[in-house]
């Protein structure tokens, strides 16, 4: 019993093309019109495959096909938003993957105990609204249904009227409910699976991950007449910080990873001195006590930062999530289907958020990584090979249909 | 025979009102509609003055009051734009104050062997348009008109299309003409008359500058799941640009300035590692020659760090002004007109470019310098008290009406 190969190439194919860059990456920014295209095509091919499809408050999309027993449903997804000049792996592969899954329970005619469905969860890159994983965010109960509505984009747009815009403010309520299991596939987004030749990762948890905003307010002033002396830049801060984060993995050791990301310059004018820099720093580590040493490092950096320049310091971690270890059963069963399927797999831990981290606070909850070549995703040159993606579908159908238990 | 400080101050309120920040400050980005209103409003001025007012095919406006004889014109100006957050100061006050000085001649009904006319130049700031000073660059034959035109801002806008849509884009030849010649009243945006209690600085040249552009390109990546061990991080290299570019004034001494004031990252989000980042380079020295070295150190700091991060660069030294000295007979005209009100002053050196360093190339040049508190510019906080000003008025007054040849 295995999926559709063609049938699951040609919805990448035909999925990519919306909202697809010139260099063959993707471009789909949450709740953007692309987004709308997308989830309309989704959508449609939802309702051809005879699921019944619901969206909630949070623009969450849903697609059941019942099972023999009115019982919790296997849930499979992943999320369609993708980052400003992304690739076309990261989240429509999960969802194409989930939907092929269900596709061929149909073909194979399988009648399953608990309905199997697919859920397509709403921002999940966090590049327009922020934070990241919005969506399963509120489903999980972890963020305020009203505070999500209220994130605003770079122009000041809000989520909330956004979704209105676009269509998909649904009416089912976003909270979290009874679920068998939530199983996400998704590329690794690292060099792991690619370096050992493997086509399947069964993933066994997401490290801490941790998020803070740093701003250094300096004395914006001409970049002539002012001799150095009096200098007071925001620029030369934020440098500093760009170093020190860098070192700080190299200091802590381990599998750590520190990232700055993101850096706004006001006025961001040749001739002009610095007044304000913002910048956020991107913290991730297996263990939630390597990460607490991180930040206090990091805490450290900037004031010392700010003290060399005599520049003032604002720093927020405003966002953590700890470690998340997935369900054993959920673990197990992928680890079952990728066995009886004879293709190679290792134990992997995900670098990444996913919304799969909100879902295993509400269930059990599973992934199964592919590889990416030369661990490269966020760009357009993001790359998975039909093999292991084949691999990896029939995986998770396998998986699926075994958690749902087969009556038929 | 003095200026009118009580109309001067007035014209100030009034054109300071032209694209007014909630802070007190001016946003007039060149040839955007406050510029335009900003223009109208001096262009009236100019009129109800009785001066023949004339546009170039820069935008360079031009109100010329006849003398006793048809010889090249003593001409005083600056520029009416601003940089995004920038103050009241720059360019409008040496401006309003060439406007008050003609005022002044008919005042005390001044007749002048030579004509004597006011110079407002396009795009100054090099703000929206680069490079900067290009209305007068054009004017000294030191920019062809076509590459001007063709100089677009960060939406792709283009300059020549910018003049025509707001009415500026004149009929009169942009070209070097014989002028008598030319004088800029100007804050001195460093700290130094303010230091020294001075109302009054003779500048007796400007700087070397020279722009350099540098772009890293690294390899984007997630944040989470890429290892340390194989990232190629455009931030980091960058970020180690700031640092060096900083520390080459330490390194060669003396009155060097040097300044990272503008970075663009791609993609900008928290949680992708840097592909590309763009940075501005500006430095400045009294001496060619050191500034030459500078530019050496430059390409060193950006090769090791390129190296370092395993990184690409590119790297252009686009914009190159030599030390430009003014002339002795305007820069003695200037120094008489300040001895004779009395006032204090000094000899100075200017940081900053200005269109008086365009118009030294085509005719005897020189100019004044009021005190700037704090030293700031380019910037909401930008103050000169009015006492300093009206120095500064009656000098560039005095100091034209002389070099025009009293002849009345």
């Amino acid at each position: 019993m295995r999926i559709n190969r063609k049938r699951l190439e040609e919805s990448m194919t035909a999925l990519g093309r919306v909202g697809e860059t010139p260099k063959g990456g993707l471009n789909r920014l949450a709740l953007t019109d692309d987004d709308r295209r997308g989830r309309d095509l989704l959508v449609r091919w939802l309702r051809e495959t005879g699921l019944t499809v619901t969206v909630d408050q949070m623009g969450n999309i849903f697609g059941l096909r019942g099972g023999r027993e009115p019982l919790p449903p296997v849930l499979m997804g992943s999320h369609a938003d993708s980052v400003p000049t992304g690739g076309k792996y990261d989240g429509q592969l999960g969802v194409l993957c989930a939907l092929e899954a269900l596709r061929s329970l149909d073909d194979h005619k399988v009648v399953t105990r608990h309905p199997v469905g697919i859920a397509i969860f709403t921002n999940e890159e966090g590049a327009r609204f922020q934070p990241a994983m919005i969506g399963s965010g509120v489903m999980a109960g972890k963020i305020p249904l009203e505070d999500a509505y209220n994130a605003r984009d770079r122009d000041g747009v809000r989520l909330g009227d956004e979704l209105e815009r676009i269509g998909y403010l649904g009416p089912e309520p976003c909270v979290p409910r009874p679920i068998r299991a939530y199983l996400e596939l998704h590329i690794e987004q690292g060099p792991i699976l690619e370096e050992e030749g493997l086509p399947i990762g069964v993933v066994e948890g997401i490290v801490a991950i941790s998020w803070s905003r740093v701003i250094f307010h300096g004395v914006q002033d001409h970049a002539g007449p002012t001799p150095m002396r009096i200098r007071h830049d925001a620029m030369v801060a934020a440098a500093e910080v760009v170093r020190g984060v860098r070192e700080i993995p190299r200091r802590l050791g381990g599998d750590m990873v520190s990232t700055v990301g993101r850096l706004d310059v006001t006025p961001n004018i040749t001739n002009a001195i610095p007044g304000r820099v913002s910048l956020a720093v991107d913290l991730r580590d297996p263990e939630d006590a390597k990460l607490d040493r991180a930040l206090a490092m990091l805490d450290r950096v900037v004031q010392d930062a700010a003290k060399g320049e005599g520049v003032r310091q604002e720093i927020e971690h405003y966002w953590r999530v700890p470690r998340t270890p997935f369900h054993p059963e959920v673990v197990g069963a992928i680890d079952a289907a990728a066995k009886s399927l004879g293709c190679g797999h290792r134990r992997i831990l995900s670098g990444a958020g996913h919304d799969a981290q909100y879902m295993a606070a509400i269930c059990p909850t599973g992934m199964i990584f592919v590889p990416s070549r030369a661990g490269r995703s966020h760009c357009e040159e993001e790359f998975t090979p039909m093999d292991p993606i084949e691999h990896g579908a029939n995986t998770l159908f396998l998986a699926a249909r075994d958690l749902a238990g087969r009556a038929g």
